[in-house]
């Protein structure tokens, strides 16, 4: 059975990973006979985010790792213990916390940095020919860390286009049905919620995303 | 279209909804063509649950509308506010949430209580002829309010029907893959995690229970 890493930045779209992205993918993982993997650094968050009044909550303070949890039903392993995992590909789901926690596009845009476990990770796992799938957001740690040989979506507009390409890579229009494999290395990547606007449509990128992403493996 | 409601208890299956069923139940009224809309009392949850040691974090107090939102991306509505959806069904997720802070099921076993403007939410929807839904752990308020008439499913063992039958309503067996209607009002249930073992088996009993939800309504 193929192993599938599931890399989380929190619990929640606003400040961790995009509740409904990770879902749908633990989902596509088990239904295509694969086995999840749930993952996340031991790190504070940025920040904690009231998802009803989009606020931030200045006396809170959450840890990624903790919080992440909560999506995988409490079986999260430690990110620097990645190498021990014998997994087979990696899967980054979308929300502000791969753009807060797992890196700081959020607050740098082009300039941002990548966490270096996080960059360690992508970087080791594309060498490897392992491949990689970024969903919604997190696309941008794979321009940043792999470059400029390496297509991905964000979505349809010419900004996604200029946002993607100023931070190093090559930017792919993709709906949010679909899916982009790049023809650099095993990258693949879908829209989400970037696009959405609904869950049922980004089911289907996400469902497609996991199929390459074991293809691939 | 038909506007079914979620009634979420919180973000996380130790303390609040379980994330994965309230994700799939948005799935399955969205894929269904009906409008999904989340709902939660304006509540402190019990208690705050480390979800990777899964003890008490003593120090933390969370509201269980404010982490709900997490689940519903930010759009929530007030329990108190119920009447005014114009809904045409309401489901509830499990989750410890559901015995914790909807209920007191948990702490108290047979003997619970169900919080009011949660019995009054089930009370009137199943007077006015609406479609209720159950999964998980929720049945047991379904139990308790509705009493000795309804049937409601928990899992497949002798236990789980001592355990309804205690709170005063009828226990039939169901597999975590099907779904229960009762005879007496338009309830159905689903053993979801209560069962699992995965997210492929609970996502199909959701789907199912969602589908029965919408033709009832």
């Amino acid at each position: 059975m193929k192993k599938i890493g599931i890399l989380l930045s929190g619990c929640g779209v606003m400040d961790g990973s995009e509740i409904h992205e990770a879902v749908l993918t633990l989902l596509a993982i088990d239904v295509a006979g694969a086995q999840a993997v749930c993952i996340a650094p031991d790190i504070s968050q940025h920040h904690v985010i009231n998802h009803v009044t989009g606020e931030e909550m200045k006396d809170e303070t959450r840890n990624v790792l903790v919080e992440s949890a909560r999506i995988a039903r409490g079986d999260v392993k430690n990110l620097k213990d990645i190498n021990s995992l014998g997994l087979d590909a990696l899967i980054l789901p979308g929300g502000f916390g791969a753009a807060k926690n797992l890196s700081d596009y959020a607050f740098k845009g082009a300039e941002f940095t990548v966490l270096p476990e996080v960059a360690d990770a992508v970087r080791s796992f594309y060498d490897a020919k392992k491949p990689l799938g970024f969903i919604c957001i997190s696309p941008v740690i794979a321009a940043k860390v792999l470059g400029k040989n390496v297509e991905v979506t964000i979505g349809t507009d010419s900004q996604s286009a200029t946002n993607i390409e100023a931070v190093g890579a090559k930017h792919v229009n993709c709906q949010v049905y679909n899916i982009h494999a790049s023809n650099d290395g095993k990258v693949v990547s879908t829209p989400a919620y970037m696009l959405g606007p609904t869950i049922k449509d980004v089911a289907k990128g996400i469902e497609k995303l996991v199929n390459a992403v074991i293809a691939l493996a």
